[in-house]
């Protein structure tokens, strides 16, 4: 579209600019955890349209009390119920891929209190269905994207003697996870490192 | 508990006989179809209960639009979005399922119009990534569920020449599911016919 006045595409112009101000945002340390759900859900994207896997959220468990039929069908009395499961499951190289994603803003651990019972039990499950269970974990101050198995996590929620998981675990034990345009977050390949190798 | 009276567990009593009338009503042809998405959710509570699969139904997604936070957080405006994917998906004998459940008055055939692209894209990219891909299809007046490859529908759907798929195709190429009380579908009886024989 082209104005009469020559001035060319305003709204595209704009909309550049907005999505690389966005692409800047989405990159700078400090919005890191915060986004880590959406990075994620843009990884899936990226990994979707290449053909690499197929990776998606459920989506948060609403419990409907009232709805309005009168303009439409509109929600007007609801609230947010318990995830029982995770976040996130779904196809790559043939496997069932199952896993949550938490951040935390403590450098030296990540506490357990994070974790739901429910999603312990869930993960178990997983494992016995012979699916991939793990925990994409996140250090927002350190900038650090971990990719942790399930099993080490349960080990940790069980054992009941901790209440986190030392960061030195995470070095240790976990993948640390590659960061760039796309995907985002390159989890797929600490999946191919700890899973299909 | 026994009461002073004598009188014994009446409570509980009770709900035994709520549960044996409730069982009678899901058993009742008639609503068969209604209740399809409820079968299919306590054959999973089963399968899950019994180690054999681990198979969730993804919760509707709502978009939330206003949130009242003066008495807890309640949700006061809200639509229900379209499910982009299909309803079910999980792990079974280590491999990914992925299926949608459908209900039809007709007796002659399906109406493609029940299922939306994405569903078919969505299934299509299972395939592709090594998962298994299903049609569950209760044709309600005959008080008969089947199972159907998603292949056989992703065909019909693409070759644009009907408009739905005769019944004699499921009695064909479908597995007819054996319906019992616990599981209420043996759907997973029909996985191994088609996917593991």
């Amino acid at each position: 579209m082209k104005y009469p006045n020559g001035k060319k595409y305003p709204a595209r112009q704009k909309a550049k600019e907005t999505s690389r101000n966005k692409r800047r945002h989405l990159l700078s340390a400090a919005n890191r955890g915060m986004s880590l759900e959406e990075d994620i859900n843009l990884s899936n994207e990226y990994y979707k349209s290449t053909g690499v896997a197929l990776i998606t959220k459920r989506p948060t468990p609403i419990n409907v009390v009232k709805v309005d039929y009168s303009h439409g069908v509109r929600i007007t009395d609801a609230y947010f119920e318990k995830q029982s499961t995770t976040d996130f499951n779904g196809v790559y190289r043939s496997r069932y891929l199952d896993f949550e994603a938490k951040n935390t803003k403590s450098n030296s651990s990540f506490p357990l209190s994070n974790i739901s019972a429910h999603q312990i039990s869930h993960l178990k499950e997983v494992i016995k269905q012979g699916g991939i269970a793990f925990f994409i974990i996140c250090f927002q101050l350190k900038d650090e994207v971990y990719l942790l198995d399930a099993t080490e996590v349960i080990t940790y929620y069980e054992s009941g003697k901790r209440k986190s998981i030392p960061y030195q675990v995470f070095k240790e034990k976990g993948i640390l996870i590659r960061q760039s345009y796309t995907p985002r977050l390159n989890y797929l390949e600490a999946v191919d490192e700890l899973y299909f190798c």
